[in-house]
């Protein structure tokens, strides 16, 4: 058992943001060596429309190539009942919908309003899913790009309804504008609404707070964090969002203080590697893989 | 009144390690724009042979003149008597003394060991100061590049000792080993040991936990904290140590959790201006300067 469960984002937010497309053998073999690394949850695609997002066009195949490897749950992100449908034939084992809490956000990300896409992932857990897991993730809960302020009743509100049909609820900083007093504040907040389903917080480190945001989650009884390798990822969207939290750093912060996350550090910097010869000319970025662990760092996987 | 209190060490740790010299005016200009933004204490250099680091060769001239800025509090570093006596000729308003936790960075870096630099400190409090503040700065507190782990109690027994004769005392993360947990319980240790002489945090951000372990300084209830613009700056005598916390991020950090720093951001951005155009070719760092503020962000100084 880890003390936090680290689900590896990189497949999906980071890769569907990328310039460069992964070649689908790439993708697999850092999946596995993901995997391998002791990363037991992955988002490894996302079920959207291929001609929108070439990058995810394999992901029905990626998804079955990561049923394969033991211990290891796949994620994959549906935005609407189309998504779902494919993810479900693909075998995912949880799948993840985006709801905005921002209504420019959703209107420009999926053209509907934050109510309506509720409307849309209620549909889709009232289809028959058996043992497949399916998370609401508030998106924009911090912030937005385009509206500016997220009113915090409008993060419950969504939160709350998700937690009626939804197996687990994160909140998503996905333009990289929460600060780790209001981290706090709103994760006490919906968790006195939807309890022990709130599960997950996605941070992105667009403004360099993504650690400390992290930190002020866990501090707040968070466990289950999203991040992505290298920090790829952000928001097509969300105009200067840019770049997950890094999974490499996470570890480390985790790692050095004591808390067991059952990811080997020198195997998720080997992955690293796979990641920039898969795809060299797109930027990455994390401190602890150019510092090198601290001299007599003992890690105990 | 400021919630917190941040001290520039831009013009001494980081030019001190800058592979590029910033002429005098530029220092001079770049200091006047870091306290027009707010900044109340910059550390604006060293007292140390400029034999070894030409840099600081001009630090009583930028003393001198950092005393005709109107509130800013002057901090000049000095590793020995006859710095401190230079500090004091040049009218410095407070002279922090590093003491190094570790024995080998301590020799590498001074040829003396802590102790023998803990009498050298003692000896220079006794030397006649009038109104002027002195600092005991702990360095390598959290760990160092040549030791590994330093031990806690070398930390207590030296910021005790420090205690008896500095007005304050400082804890230092000087190559970037810290992490929250640590930080967190150490200040609580040296706390109950010497009391409210403890007093400031000097984080790198080699490791990327800068603002993670600034943040937990802060819940631990440290209020002084240095940093530099861009994060320029390291350890000259710690391989693979560079960068301060950057300033520009930690005061975003403080200001969106609604901690007034008194510094304006805005302000700071065009001091970065400066700093970058005098030595162009000096990397800097920063995550705000380049992402921007969060859209209906209101700072108010």
């Amino acid at each position: 058992m880890t003390d936090v469960q680290i689900c590896e984002v990189g497949p999906r937010d980071g890769l569907q943001n990328a310039k460069h497309l992964m070649p689908t053998p790439a993708k697999k073999a850092w999946i596995e060596a993901l995997a391998g690394a002791g990363l037991r949850e992955i988002e490894v695609g996302s079920f959207v429309p291929p001609k929108l997002i070439p990058a995810m066009a394999d992901t029905a195949e990626i998804v079955a190539f990561a049923r394969t490897l033991p211990g290891v749950k796949v994620v994959a992100l549906a935005p609407n009942l189309k998504g779902f449908q494919r993810a479900l034939e693909a075998g995912a084992h949880k799948v993840t919908f985006p709801v905005s809490a921002s209504r420019l956000h959703s209107e420009s990300n999926v053209r509907m309003t934050p109510e309506q896409m509720v409307e849309e992932v209620r549909g889709c857990a009232r289809h028959p899913h058996p043992g497949v897991e399916i998370e609401g993730a508030v998106s924009t809960a911090f912030g937005c790009t385009l509206q500016g302020a997220v009113p915090e009743e409008d993060v419950l509100r969504i939160a709350a309804a998700l937690a009626e049909f939804c197996d687990c609820v994160a909140l998503a900083d996905t333009v990289g504008y929460a600060n780790p007093a209001q981290v706090k504040r709103l994760f006490r907040k919906v968790k006195s609404e939807i309890g022990q389903k709130l599960e997950g917080a996605h941070f992105h480190n667009t403004r360099g707070l993504g650690l400390a945001n992290a930190l002020a989650a866990y501090e707040e009884g968070v466990r289950a964090f999203d991040s992505s390798m290298g920090g790829l990822g952000g928001c097509p969207f969300a105009p200067g969002a840019s770049g997950n939290v890094i999974t490499e750093d996470l570890v480390f912060m985790f790692e050095s203080m004591g808390i067991h996350t059952g990811i080997d550090l020198e195997a998720l910097f080997k992955a690293r590697g796979l990641l920039t010869s898969a795809i060299p000319e797109e930027p990455v970025y994390g401190h602890i893989p150019l510092a090198g662990l601290p001299k007599g760092f003992r890690q105990h996987v």
